[in-house]
């Protein structure tokens, strides 16, 4: 990975900032033959599109996709995908006090002392836009997956809103699309959506936790030991914005197992291994194992919030600033598309790396 | 980052099996005119060495490193360094039952899986032994930080061993060194003696939580969008061995944070801003802020244990399986320099990568 | 370099297709705070434009170059520039019967072979057209280059037409401008012009040789060994539709001299070595030495001509094929533009590739 | 490709300078399966072998190439394959009044000038004792290619030794091996020797033209469009020592010829497209079209010759220099077998990146 693209051979490069006139992706390597048109893509974009209810920014942007390259006559070329979107809400005024002060938390000092010149408006190339480029790849990357892998499915949930996790007994798959927070457990999104709207209310804004899970991933994906699965899965999930930790199956809560209870204990099945346990969340040496890929991602608080914070200005000047405009009071909630985005992204580079060492072959267990 | 290598301009190609005559690494992009010998990284490895004390595996390795390249007349030449460690102690005969059965929480069964074919002495490239080539690299980037950031600390220690954490109220630095755990908090580490004796005792292992902290870190390292400062230590520290999950600063904790909480308030200082807090853990966008940079990882629990576990042969046959040979009880404990190595590489890295880009050159906070 | 990118640091993705609706580039790695506008990249577009004479493609394009993102207030930001520039004249009928059946000479059959599906509306992505692209990502590297080495100058020209070369007495770089071939020889301009008129109207194309020479390049530029600065250039020069073959400094001919003859001799002058002759090209072991960096290709003639050749359809069928539309009789001329802005590239990537690693500090040579 | 490793899936970074301990490689992605040993690669450094008559160096090493890793059993497991050959005749004092002075059109000023310090002791990194670590990559991607494409052949040779080419009417591919020259033509051959021998006595060099030709290459490799096969074959040729200049098919001759005359036109043959020439060598829009893949490179003289050439010290002091050593007269002679390995290194690398992004299906022509 470098610079502004991911992928090793599925690569995405992504471009644009929230006020310029568009944002966009190039997906290279992608394989050819496989059907796509904008049709595909634009349900992922309008999953995470803002200005959905009162828990996202209330920008409202159609976030149409277009294919500007790559396609003929419905079908991918094997040549780079153009994905463009249009910015079309932009109202830069919102932002014109944002220029020359650092809002807390955000990364507005960074870009500063990095480049010395940043764009402040909407963040710029640090705006959450940016996430709905990836959505578009990661779009692109289902159909492929689709196409090569039938049983795979990836599903992004929340799994917890500042302190409030779900009760995962009451974990039903069937509700994640009933509650604007994408939350598994509906009588925790009820009690969500009471707190996000006081906090809300109160000009703050609060932190989550996502869970995607990717069920029907195939064994031997990943290419170790610095192409690992989890490696880049945690460099995919790292890079979206707000994110601040990134778990693998247990995770964090491994660190406190014994070897004993760790143990994903296999017995043989019809049709190979089958494992007592996940709490490897389906990685192994950074190789798939064929059980399900779980991570989870830790996403902090909207730094952009009504409430004053202390902070300077660009010339030195200290002052307690209010950001106004229109901002998401739990970030979490678009980057579960995000995060689903990603999974797929990496899951297909990897199968195609993988079938480019391997052919795809795998080792025999059992009889031969 | 791809298969066997990590890093953008200073780049670590490894090589080599546990039981194989040797590992090493290949640093390539290490800048010209730095003093360099074995003996500047022989300590980091020395610090690294199994059989050191009851708690880490009784093989015995000299673990010395030798450069085979990349120097003359004492200093880097610009060129390649190839750094080698023979393997002396391989008792291959403690692996023989391994090779045809599959370790309940190991990558045995994946490497099958993806290769078809794996060399079962010691783990073959799944090793932790591996883990010795990342030092030396380390070692290398270490003494490139000291001569371009000369301010520049790293240091790694242990924070938590299964579910015991430390008191943060009594973290003491100095005593790091003094126990066989970097752990800075001296009751704590006393406790972990106990606790992990009667675990290795039970044939039992444990996992921990390593934290890495680097002081000094200039502001402006990092390359958004996915060569991230965070991504890219994601990426690394998640390829260690063992590990779970990555924390940047806060991590999973920011998600019950509100953004009121969250936010690392700004003063501005005689030497530039001055933040209140470090809930970001020196990072915003992917940007090092000039805070320490702190990351945290969980590392599972050794999966080898001498307590049977359900498994199966490659053949199928389902079996209890007991890993004999000499395991950590709890390798989180050699994680500690690996992750600071990994620090070290990514840091410099970034600083090249920066200096490639940006020329070094900072933006100015206050009067011009 | 892979797939649809080239460069380390400066990394150019291009995208699009003839006769989709845009074609394109994002910039990436591009310094931060350097003055940039369309207007400085239009000229360069407008120098390679096709329908400028009689000699060229008689397809009529603006060739308008939009910067979608990575500039604010002027100057760039660090982040990745999209250039976009839309196709207007497509006329996409003049290749119906271009879709079933292959071009002999050209990318049809490869293009169909590789992916089992190509776009043939005007050579879709093997279309000269994706040139422009790297003009404007040259006119980028060219706006960089002005500011971080003032002295640089890059110069291409048509040295042979056909089997008719420029005589080097009469070399005058004044005089390139002033024919449509870029031709430093008013002379053979003036010969070239007649020759060429008459291959056109015999339905006939040619090929030629061109030669990009980049006087002011500082020594130290390239990174051995796989990264050589001649290397890189030979893999950029040799991606330009129609090359077939690429030489530093004396080229082929250098295996025809002896090593008494080849020594370019060197005598200490007031600011440092000089170079007694340039048979080098200015590149020893893959590194600038600081004479001028020369590179020669020779390109092939159009292969879509108006004379029946043989050739076969999708289905198998032989036919004679003659290719309508309109096609540059000597597609050589337009790839000087291309030439000079790979050139431009890939000088501005290894200056910063360079600046990266050794920090741009020079060896000493005479007096400290 | 990027400093010290090229290749995009199958991955070699070499490492080692030429009196230092050792040389060697890392090899990277090779899959797994593949049976090999150092009996498979010994033979093709013996071909490279310097010493074995008085056209090449008579420096004397036995170039024992051992694999370290990524082999077990026999077979190759996927994981790196670590290739070193040992340095046993360094007698660097015959290097040691180098150290001070540059070489006429050797890497010595460049190296000097880029790193500021460089290892004078046979010329360092930037000797062509490197590409012996290119000829053991070489041997393991034949190997791999032997059981992937069995009908695949490469085979190189010299066609020019100075001014003097061979004849193409007597070309007889059987006697390459006959002749210290791998010359196709048995009375060049005889000539040659008679040449370089008076060449050599008068303490000169010259330089050659070397030709690989690549037989059985299946269709549909290359990777457009900044990954083409012939791009990046040019890289890879044009990286090795003395290379300066790269041809595919006609190469500059194609730049004399006419559309007409540059078709290679297509019959169908029975088992496919058949074509009734070979301007293009093989590769159409930077993808294998089925025809013999054909490079020539041009290689200078050997720059250190005994006769004395006008030169400076690092001190800036003028001099004359007669460089001693054991160098070759035509270091062309050497090339050849490096060259094969660069193309059988290329080769495989494109096959399997194909393989990875489409999974090696093709289009067809003719009936389904």
């Amino acid at each position: 990975m470098s610079l502004n693209t991911f992928g090793h051979l599925f690569r995405v490069t992504t471009w644009g900032e929230s006020h310029g006139p568009a944002i966009g992706c190039t997906v290279d390597g992608c394989p050819p033959g496989i059907t796509l048109s904008e049709a595909d893509l634009q349900p992922w974009l309008d999953r995470r599109k803002p200005g959905q209810n009162k828990f996202t920014t209330q920008r409202k942007e159609p976030d149409e996709v277009r294919i500007l390259s790559g396609i003929y006559e419905g079908v991918t070329t094997g040549t780079p995908l153009q994905l463009m979107i249009e910015n079309t809400d932009q109202r830069s005024k919102d932002y014109g006090d944002i220029a020359a002060s650092f809002r807390p938390g955000h990364a507005d000092i960074t870009y500063h002392q990095k480049y010395g010149v940043r764009d402040p408006r909407g963040g710029g190339r640090s705006s959450a836009r940016e996430t709905a480029s990836r959505v578009a790849a990661g779009g692109v990357a289902r159909k492929v997956l689709a196409a090569m892998l039938p049983d795979l499915a990836i599903s992004g949930y929340m799994v917890q809103m500042g302190p409030r996790g779900i009760d995962r007994a009451r974990f039903d798959a069937s509700t994640i699309d009933d509650n604007p927070f994408w939350c598994p457990d509906p009588i925790a999104a009820a009690e969500w959506a009471e707190y996000l709207d006081a906090l809300r209310l109160a000009h703050n804004s609060v932190g989550a936790v996502i869970e995607v899970c990717a069920n029907g991933v195939p064994a031997g994906l990943g290419a170790p030991l610095y192409g690992k699965l989890d490696s880049d899965l945690a460099a995919a999930m790292m890079s979206i914005n707000a994110v601040k930790a990134v778990e693998i199956g247990d995770g964090m809560a491994a660190a406190s197992l014994t070897g004993v209870e760790n143990a994903d204990e296999i017995r043989m099945g019809p049709e190979g291994p089958v494992f007592l346990s996940n709490h490897a969340g389906g990685i192994l040496g950074g190789i798939s194992s064929g059980q399900p890929v779980v991570v989870r991602i830790g996403v902090k608080p909207t730094s952009s919030i009504l409430t004053p914070r202390q902070t300077i200005r660009v010339n030195g000047e200290e002052i307690d600033l209010i950001t106004k405009g229109r901002h998401d009071p739990c970030v979490g909630i678009r980057a579960v598309p995000v995060a689903e985005a990603m999974m797929a992204c990496v899951l297909l580079d990897h199968l195609l790396l993988d079938r480019g060492q391997t052919g795809g072959v795998r080792g025999i267990i059992g009889q031969a």
